[in-house]
Formats: structure tokens, sequence, C-alpha cells
């Protein structure tokens, strides 16, 4: 299967596509979406969406796996990542592509192993995992090519009954409001 | 011209088209986009998505005006909200329709000419300067009417010479990132 990995952004959005298959996965390309920050944000939001698509049509991918959305610091910025992250998911959803959240730590997890480690060993897995020469460039597609591990990682592991063992991870979460 | 007025959201989404000419206003239409709460996020994201198509389609409005986004308590409910709203902002966007926003404060002043003006007043005002027989329902058509009126109000009044003394209102911002 082809997997579809996204950290989202606004001024920059990271993207990894892989292929898994019998527990292998392999990187077909990864890079990075920018927008100018000269521009307004609703003309930045719509070249996501459209460079979204055109990755929706270029790799069909069987799955988009996204990193779950947290606001720490900087709200100022988390609204418009969000707003970025809504784009991004109606895309997916447009082109059929089901759409799986990972948070942070189960990112750690599925590829390093520990779902504390530091972000230089995540860097460090993927780049094993995947047999490259070097890390991804930039952060934001390494990022995004982890999260399609992770999916990869997570997903091909689920053997018929261990799913439930599994809460946390995989297909988005539907919220209750 | 006609404007379309935007509550955002990602479980109600208000809306409030009105027409708009010599300095008089008229109420064209206003409700609620609703999405079901058992639905994933994506899901809910594409069906605000496609409803915010068919109403620019169905009402080809000049200008939309939508609140900007503060988050205040609940940011959870707030990273929805913003997600949603990325969402509405492209589907004006690929429409050609120019987006302004405007602060709760500055949709008070414009419709009630007090910045701090309770909630009641600017529902009560919003059904005065329609001649509406009722307040819009729900609330956030309500609000939604409120902030398309705030556009024509603000814009139109837009003497010459006095734009340089209204930096706060209007077309969308620049943000530099």
């Amino acid at each position: 299967m082809v997997i579809l990995g996204i950290d989202p952004g606004f001024a920059i959005v990271g993207f990894g596509v892989i292929r898994s298959e019998n527990g292998r996965q392999a990187l077909l390309q990864c890079g990075a979406v920018t927008t100018p920050a000269g521009l307004p944000l609703p003309t930045r939001l719509r070249q996501i969406a459209d460079d979204m698509e055109t990755l929706m049509l270029q790799f069909k991918p069987d799955a988009m796996a996204v990193e779950e959305l947290f606001f720490n610091n900087n709200v100022t910025t988390g609204i418009g990542v969000a707003q970025a992250r809504g784009v991004i998911l109606v895309a997916a959803e447009r082109f059929g592509v089901p759409i799986y959240e990972y948070s942070p730590s189960e990112v750690k997890l599925a590829v390093v192993g520990y779902g504390k480690a530091e972000k230089r060993q995540v860097m460090d897995m993927t780049k094993r995992l995947l047999s490259l020469k070097a890390v991804p460039k930039p952060d934001d597609a390494a990022d995004a090519v982890a999260i399609a591990l992770c999916h990869a990682r997570t997903y091909t592991s689920r053997l018929p009954g261990l799913e439930a063992a599994r809460p946390g991870s995989g297909r988005y979460k539907v919220r209750q409001d």
C-alpha cells in the first residue's frame, strides 16, 4: 500500500510518500509545500488545498496519516495550523483516502520503539528503516515520512485479535460533541 | 452587492446572506449548516466544504465576511472550529469571493454603534436594520447575519480618505510569519 504522511502547517506542509509491502517500507517521495508569507491566509490555504489534491492525484495513496494537533505555546500559530489541517483533511476525504491520525508519542513508539524518544532518534530510525543515505530535508518532510512509517508499522502489525489492544492508534477517531 | 456572513464552527456553521444597496440592507436568506456528531471530523469538514460551495453557487456573493477567530476557554473546540474555518476560507477563495474578517467588537460597533454592546443588543439591531419580524434562529444564523451587516455598514461607510482611519476592519489581513 501507498501511505501519504503529512506534517500539517500553513507556512510549510511536510509530506512523505512511502510504499509498504510485506512489512518493509520504501520511500517514494518527500518534500514540503511552502506558501509565501506575503500572501493573505485564504490564498495560502487554497494553495495548500491545490497542492494536496495534486499529491492525491499523483500518488493515489491508500491511506493518509497525519499528526494529531496539540496546542502548545503559540495559540496564534496554532490557529493557522488548524485551519490548514482542516483543508488537508478535506482534500483526502474528497479523494476517498482513509485518514488516520497519530499522536507524537505514537509516532515515536512505532518508529523508535519508545514513546518518549528524542526527535533525533526518530530521524535516525526513519533513515535506517528506509535505507536512506541521509535524513530527509527539511525537518517537516522528515516528520511527515516518520508519520507515514508510523502508520505502516502500526497498521501492518494489526493481526486479528490484536486490534482491540490498540485503541489509541489507527482510524480517525469520532468526536462526540 | 450580496454579502455572505459566516459564523464558523464544525458542529454548526451559521450563514446569513444580505443584499446591500444605497446604504440599505435586506435579508435574502439565513440558516445553519449542521454536521452530525456521530461522523468522523474529516467527513464533517467535507460536508461543510460541500455546503459552502452550494451557498457560493446559489447566491454568488460579492463578498464573504467572517468572524476573526479567538481562542477562549475551550482549546479543543477551538481546534475544530479553526479546521472548519480553513475549509470555509478555501471555498470562498476558490469561487473568487473576496474575504473580509471582523472582530466581535467591530461587529458590535458597526451594528449597534458601541464596541462593547451586549449580544442581545446586536440581535435587536440586526432585526431592526433588516426590518425582520423576529431575530433569526438559531443564534449562529443571527450572528452570521450580524457579521454580514457589519461588512455592509463598514464597507459602504468607507468614503475616500476615511479608509486609513479604519486599519482594523475590512480586507483580510496579511499575516507575516
